[in-house]
C-alpha cells in the first residue's frame, strides 16, 4: 500500500484491548493518538465520550450492536459531522452457534444420554432424532436469524422465518427455500413446525408469544428453543407442556425470570436446558468485536462502504 | 410421465416397509410382483435372496451400505446382468450430524450446564467456545467426513481432512478452503489443530491412530469426537488426557471396549460424553434407506446413473 497508514485511534482503555488493536493493524491501519486520528474505535459508553473532537475525525466505530443510550445521551447530534458504526451482526454468530447447539442437542436426545451410566442403546434408539427433513421455525430473522439459517440449511431442514413484513428473508447463505410469513400469521405454521427457535425483540407485540394455546399446537417430539428474550414464552405454559410431555423439550439460553431461581421446575425437568445467558461470553464478544472492527477498518482505509452505520433518523 | 409405470418390486418383508413403498410410488414407478419387475428392491439380506431371478429385472438395490457378506455369498457372481446398487453414503448424514452435536456440545460447555440446578453465569462465562475460527480436522473423508463438512463450514470453522492420498476432497458444499492431507503426514497437523472428528474406517493402519504422543501434541481446550470405531482411539490414553485436563473432552459414539462396560471412567469423567452407538438407529436409517430408494428409482425410471453401483471388481 502506498502513502502513510491511516491513523485510528483506540480508547478509551489504555492500553487498549490488545486483540483491538491487533484487528487496527492488520487492516492495514496505523495505531494514533486521537488528536491525529481519522478514526475512533471507542470501546467505552457514552458517559466516557470525549466532548470534543478532533477536527482530524472522520469516523466512529462503537462497541455495543443496541446504541438506544448513544441517542438518548444525544451524542450523535452533538457531532453532525461524524460518522458512527455500532457492531450490529457482530455478535449474532456466536449466539446462533448456540442455538443450534442446543436444538441439536435436544433433538439428538443428549440430556438423557448424559445421564445414563450405561450401555442403554436400545433405550435410546427411539428417541434419537435428525433435523433433516424437518421444519424448524425461527421467530425473528434479524442477525441471529440471518445466522442461523445457512447453519441450518446443511442439514437438510426446511426453514420457516417469521419476520414483521413478510418480506422474503435474504442474506449470504440463505437460500430461496427459506419461506417467510409475517409474524401476523404466525399461528398458521405451528401445525407444520417441528421445532421453534425463538430470535426475536422483546416488545408488547412479542410477549408470551408462545403460550399454552400456540403449545398445544405443536408435537409431542417438538423442541424450543430461546436465545432472545425469556419474555417471548410464557413460562408457565412451557413448564405444564415439558411435564406433561405435550412437547418434546426446551433449550433456553434466557429465562423469565432471569436469573432463574434456585429449585425453579426448569432446572429439574428431565426435557429442560438451559444455559444462563451465556450464549455470547465476554471473550467470545471481544473476539468477535475484534473481527468487526478490522472489517470496518479495511473498509475505511479502502472508502467502502462501512457496516452497521448508524442511521440517526431511525433511531438505530 | 407417457407410458405405463415402471414396475418394481420389494422384497422380501410382505408387506413391504411403508416408507419403502411410498418412496418408490413417489418416484413415479409402479409396485410390482417379482415376476414381471424391472427392478428389485431388497431389505433383506443375501441368505433370503432369490436364487432365480425373472428375466424382466435390470437391477437391484440392497438396503446396507456395506456389503461384503453379498461378495462372500457369491450372489453378485451368480447374477452377471443385474445392475446391483448398495445404500453407501445414505446413512452418513445422520452420523455426521451427530458429530456436528457433540461437537457443538463439548466447546459450549453443556455437560456441565445440565449438571448445574442455579443461575452460576461467571462460572459458566470463560468455558463457552466456539467454532468460529477454529481448526477442525477430520480424520476420513468418505461419506461422512463429506457429510460434515459443509455442516462445519457455515460456523466459520477451518477445515483439514485427513485422507489416504491426500487428494483434495470434493463434493457438494465443500469450499477448496478445505485443507486435505495425506494420512501418512497426520503428524504434522496435531499442533495446530483444535479439534479433531475421526470419521476413519478401523483398519490395522488406523488402531491407536490417536495415542498418547497424539493427545499431548492437542490443545487443553481441543475436544475429540469419535464416530467411527472405538479402537481408533487408545482408551487408556484418552481416559488420562480427560482426567488431566490435558484435552477439553471427548464426545464418543463409539468405544473401545464396546459396549462400554458400567462403572468404565468414561461413564463418570465429567469431559466425557458417550452415546451408544446410537448416531443412526432404525427409524433414521429407514428414512434414510427410503430417500435413497426414491432417488434411485427416479434414476432409474429417467435413464441416468444409479448412486452407490457396486463394483463387482474392486469388491465394494
Amino acid at each position: 500500500m502506498s502513502g502513510p497508514a491511516v491513523p485510528i485511534a483506540i480508547g478509551p482503555t489504555d492500553p487498549p484491548p490488545t486483540l483491538v488493536e491487533k484487528a487496527v493493524l492488520e487492516a492495514g491501519a496505523a495505531i494514533s493518538d486521537l488528536d491525529e486520528a481519522r478514526g475512533l474505535i471507542w470501546v467505552g459508553g457514552p458517559g466516557e465520550f470525549p466532548d470534543e473532537l478532533p477536527a482530524s475525525l472522520e469516523w466512529v466505530q462503537l462497541s455495543a450492536a443496541g446504541i438506544e443510550d448513544w441517542f438518548t445521551a444525544g451524542i450523535f447530534a452533538k457531532h453532525p459531522h461524524i460518522r458512527f458504526t455500532s457492531a450490529a451482526g457482530a455478535f449474532a454468530a456466536s449466539v446462533a452457534e448456540h442455538a443450534l447447539m442446543l436444538l441439536l442437542a435436544g433433538v439428538r436426545y443428549l440430556p438423557e444420554h448424559l445421564r445414563a451410566s450405561g450401555w442403554r442403546q436400545q433405550d435410546f434408539f427411539p428417541h434419537v432424532g435428525t433435523l433433516r427433513g424437518k421444519t424448524v421455525t425461527i421467530v425473528g430473522a434479524g442477525g441471529i436469524g440471518r445466522a442461523l439459517i445457512p447453519m441450518l440449511i446443511p442439514l437438510g431442514a426446511h426453514i420457516i422465518a417469521v419476520n414483521r413484513s413478510g418480506r422474503p428473508v435474504t442474506g449470504p447463505g440463505i437460500p430461496d427455500t427459506v419461506e417467510t410469513i409475517s409474524a401476523d400469521h404466525v399461528g398458521r405454521i405451528w401445525p407444520r413446525t417441528d421445532h421453534v427457535v425463538i430470535a426475536a425483540p422483546a416488545t408488547p407485540a412479542t410477549r408470551h408469544l408462545l403460550g399454552a394455546d400456540e403449545l398445544a399446537r405443536l408435537k409431542p417430539s417438538s423442541w424450543i428453543v430461546n436465545v432472545a428474550r425469556g419474555s417471548l414464552i410464557d413460562t408457565d405454559a412451557l413448564v405444564a407442556a415439558l411435564a406433561s410431555g405435550a412437547i418434546g423439550g426446551a433449550g433456553l439460553d434466557v429465562t423469565d425470570p432471569e436469573p432463574l431461581p434456585d429449585g425453579h421446575p426448569l432446572w429439574v425437568l428431565p426435557n429442560s436446558i438451559v444455559t444462563p445467558h451465556d450464549s455470547n461470553p465476554p471473550q467470545l464478544r471481544l473476539a468477535a468485536f475484534a473481527d468487526h472492527v478490522e472489517a470496518n477498518v479495511q473498509r475505511f482505509v479502502t472508502g467502502r462502504p462501512l457496516l452497521a452505520p448508524i442511521d440517526r433518523d431511525r433511531g438505530y
